[in-house]
């Protein structure tokens, strides 16, 4: 079998490899224990309670999903009433890349202006007052939700303060606030993160904590600090989305939420993006969208573009301008430092 | 952690366990490799093509899915004109075990009387003459495609004159044939089969070949023999159903599918069932369905089904009367020749 | 223009002319009135006055719907939690007629046994007790309410007992109980008739008062004796179910809810089939179904209906072996005494 | 009972009071003739005679709807593949005041920025291009139709070539080109209107001519110049939108189109329209939207507005600032010199 890439470093996602040695690894040594089926095992048992035990929200149901869309589908579909829309950013993931499933569930995304992938509490409050200002507004889609993730498509953060202000809103106007924590672990593994497990927790009525992007073969686990809506793993069956051998999310949870490997990886996926933000900011190249995480957005003339290519893999983001491309790099748990240190004068070549 | 079920024999299922080591082992060869999401990365191509090949199908489309019910949801749902339902037999598994989730995409579940879990060449016709011959048949669910599965929840097997009859039935009537392939492994690894997976996909419009009750830690490989629906790749984002790190289930199809192991899972699981089946013969004790595939039906009177439980875990399948229930005992990849003869002195003693 | 029918006498529905004269009067006296739309006019609100009243529940919500697969549709679905399934006898319109719009809005009808159109205490108590007995429970759909129709498709009546049997039932096992009224005045207007309007607003938590087959032009009223669910005008819209012009309901339920009409309008067609059922009783013809109301099924040779459809318009409602066909007729506000005198020599001729 | 408005002049909306008088005695003479239901009477039959006459297309397919919320989320349904949205102005109907209709069936409206309620062709050209050119737009709801409003939902008009531009770009997008005519009575009444019947008929896919805003107690009429879409009559059925009295709306768009009332009703009201434009022009007064048809937008302070209303009923727009509203008159049939004349002072008094 041809491998892809050959001796191509790979910045193009942080979902491009299997799992995390030690992941697998658990896998491996819980493989031939048999078990229950649909998430009653033992395995996710232990790993709700230590996602639980990481939010300091012992009363948290945890239920486990195989995608962040699924999962995004799933939620919003049973917090929102059935007449209720979910708000969120224009450049928010279920606005743009999810190919309608949550219109698929009969709910309308109402858009809210985004800057750097952020919602803002300004934005929201005008919104909100607009919409039960108007004498209309039982002809329209009412709000139920507040949508929001963390970090942003743009791998930017919200802060404690800004989550306080849009928990504060989303009381006021009755929305459930749900977080989409498909790169959570590279937020937690920022220094410029203010929002902690248990503080997300204490603020949201439903989270996700991104596996897939995290270094699990697969699996994301939706949290619900205040209980999960009634008869969830009906509903989960009911949207096809329960899984008959659940344990084999509950298993890798279970072992990125032991010994540290979740802080491990977050740690070290954001420090590797640091190094090449260091390099940027002595080459004086800005980000295209100002992020602290594990995501890098770059604005590359297209010829460069093309002669970067030929030995590192990037994402492509979206054209800036005919002569211009802004591209993404994603590090993760794979990210080595060798890799870095052979990234970064091919990328001054095609910046500076 | 403790371990459930301590020394207890487990026949409770087909996918108690994790994967078989020869799947394992290969997550881990390949975990280090590099490459594309959503299912375009080499290990999906590499599946598909070893599948297109066992179809004896190389025209055929093939996509992953991770479970069951979700295969079954998104696959009728793009098979089925926006009117029309699905025809399948009353114990069909989206008949009953799917919590909705064909309506929930709209779809009426129309229900065949059944036999030993098999719907009939004479019923779905009587069905269907009665169905084009009620004058308001316009108010009324058309029917669209014919569920069925192979085998079906009763472990038993339609030959292939009666998949031809079926066929022929839906050729007649714009039906599309929809076979739900969960335990295909152990239709394939019978000795009673006489549809092979080339006859299947001449004869079927869509199936799936379940992987997560066959070995794998997940995934079901959906194979559309004349080609898929238009945009399918986009209705199972749409569903919630495409897994972002695809070559998790597609390197385990590619193991499933390479040396034979595929083959011998099935003949091995079916052979062990075959053992107890003998076994039963002998005692004069009859199956509560005739099934010569990896399950078994008995119906046990309650006290000492009490006894037997506490040293075989077994499946609950229903009530047979006040004092009898029928119970379900499954065989897999996981079953040792050891387990069946632990199995065999209990059984007596429950049965005789 | 040409009319259809001729000199045919028309048993076919009660549906098949415009409205009851003292109704479009009403439309006329209204027109040039102007007022606001949705259903917020006083004519809206005059008739929703006079509705509680004449079910003696002056807490009742009343909303206006334009058919009944409209009103079946939109109700159910919004007293259905999004899991779960109705209960319905095999044979309810929501079963059979409708195009599977109960399906469309994502929900299973899940069915029980009939007689006579009406299912029993006895067959929901069995179905409660299996469905709740049944440990996989979890991964079916879950009944949350009830649908009868009152008179049912056959022209049959629940007796007050009966029906407090049923609500006693869906107390238990917390299901909301709905009546399909579209011929519901035929029932009030029939002599052998225990449930009145008041009693059955005292045991349903929804209903509707069918206009459509009881002299209106079209029309239904939705009553919700102990408050619609939130935002129902929102959900009327969301489901294309909401009138601009509302007035045009308005006034036909105003009017028929006036100087006794709606009393005098069921009385009178309940009468004129009393007079068919009584020549029938004469010349030792059963009915086919045993309907006390507007309703009545006959098997009629089929020879013999031939002819009898050359002067009388019936409908089709089944074949009944290989030589027999099921008729109804249908009397109404617009049926004559001497539409009947004509009627019975003919009848007569054709099961003789 | 209390009549609402007493001596208030009504500029309110185009269905405000009941029906044409000439429309009401159409009902008045056809009540007593029985037909069949569903839209299969000899009414139905020659209203779509006329339709398909007026819009000079023999081959058109026609369906009646009772509202316009219904008609296009039925047909938009329809005309959409499972996967695909809807493209729509951000002020169109759909897009803000239908309550999420069109997501409720599982489409997404993507919104085209509108100037003066219209969508323009370089704007969607921009759009497609946008979406085409995306590498990831497989994992983005693809365009499917593109609706607009004739007259707009400001009172706008597309000329021919406009409405040319978009089938253009329409056919080579493979879009469904969708037309809302709530009130396009008031486009072809309308002396800046250059879209005739057939015109619009050889352009679109599909398009209804209202008739609730246009003069009849309810109904829509959907035309399908190139046929409808299969089984459209079950889909209307599971839509819950099929009317079991079809004749009611079939008697009255057969009268509307009899005797030039549709034309005449149209150049009424657009004269009033006009009439009251005449004198803003003189005033020096501009309308906050240049509309030719039935409709007039004008902005005015709060303080002058509320002594307006204490005389005329509008409709409130918008809020304009702190201390401004948009507010719309609208005429309609039902609209007299009289009222007309008896506006114009009281308009003045607030506006100048």
């Amino acid at each position: 079998m041809q491998l892809p890439g050959g001796n191509m470093l790979c910045f193009e996602n942080d979902y491009s490899e299997g799992a995390h040695p030690a992941i697998l690894r658990r896998l491996a040594e819980t493989n031939a224990e048999s078990g229950p089926g649909y998430g009653t095992d033992c395995f996710c048992e232990s790993a709700r309670r230590r996602i639980r035990e990481a939010c300091a929200c012992p009363e948290a149901d945890v239920f486990f999903f195989t995608g962040g869309t699924q999962a995004n589908q799933v939620i919003l579909d049973c917090l929102l009433p059935p007449y209720a829309g979910v708000l969120a950013a224009t450049t928010g993931h279920i606005s743009v890349h999810e190919a309608g499933a949550i219109e698929f569930t009969g709910h309308k995304v109402l858009e809210l202006d985004a800057q750097d992938g952020k919602a803002s509490a300004a934005g929201l409050r005008a919104w909100l007052e607009a919409f039960y200002g108007d004498g209309n507004h039982e002809h329209m889609v009412f709000p139920g939700a507040l949508y929001i993730s963390q970090p942003t498509e743009y791998g930017t953060l919200y802060s404690l303060r800004e989550l306080e202000e849009l928990r504060s809103l989303c009381s006021r106007y009755a929305l459930r606030l749900y977080v989409d924590g498909a790169r959570l672990i590279y937020a937690l593994g920022s220094g410029e993160n203010s929002v902690s497990l248990p503080a997300l927790a204490s603020l949201a009525d439903a989270f996700y904590i991104g596996g897939t992007k995290a270094g699990t073969l697969l699996g994301e686990a939706a949290v619900f600090p205040h209980g999960a809506p009634e008869h969830f793993l009906t509903r989960m069956k009911q949207h096809g989305a329960l899984l008959a051998k659940g344990r084999v999310i509950g298993v890798q949870f279970d072992a990125l939420f032991s010994d540290g490997l979740y802080e491990e990886i977050g740690r070290s996926a954001v420090a590797h993006a640091d190094a090449v933000r260091a390099a940027l900011r002595q080459w004086g190249v800005a980000q295209a969208a100002d992020s602290p995480t594990n995501q890098i957005f770059l604005t590359v003339e297209d010829g460069r573009l093309k002669e970067l290519q030929e030995h590192v893999r990037v994402s492509f983001w979206e054209k800036a301008g005919s002569h211009h491309t802004v591209i993404r790099l994603a590090t993760g748990w794979a990210t080595t430092d060798a890799q870095v240190e052979a990234l970064l004068p091919l990328l001054k070549k095609a910046l500076c």
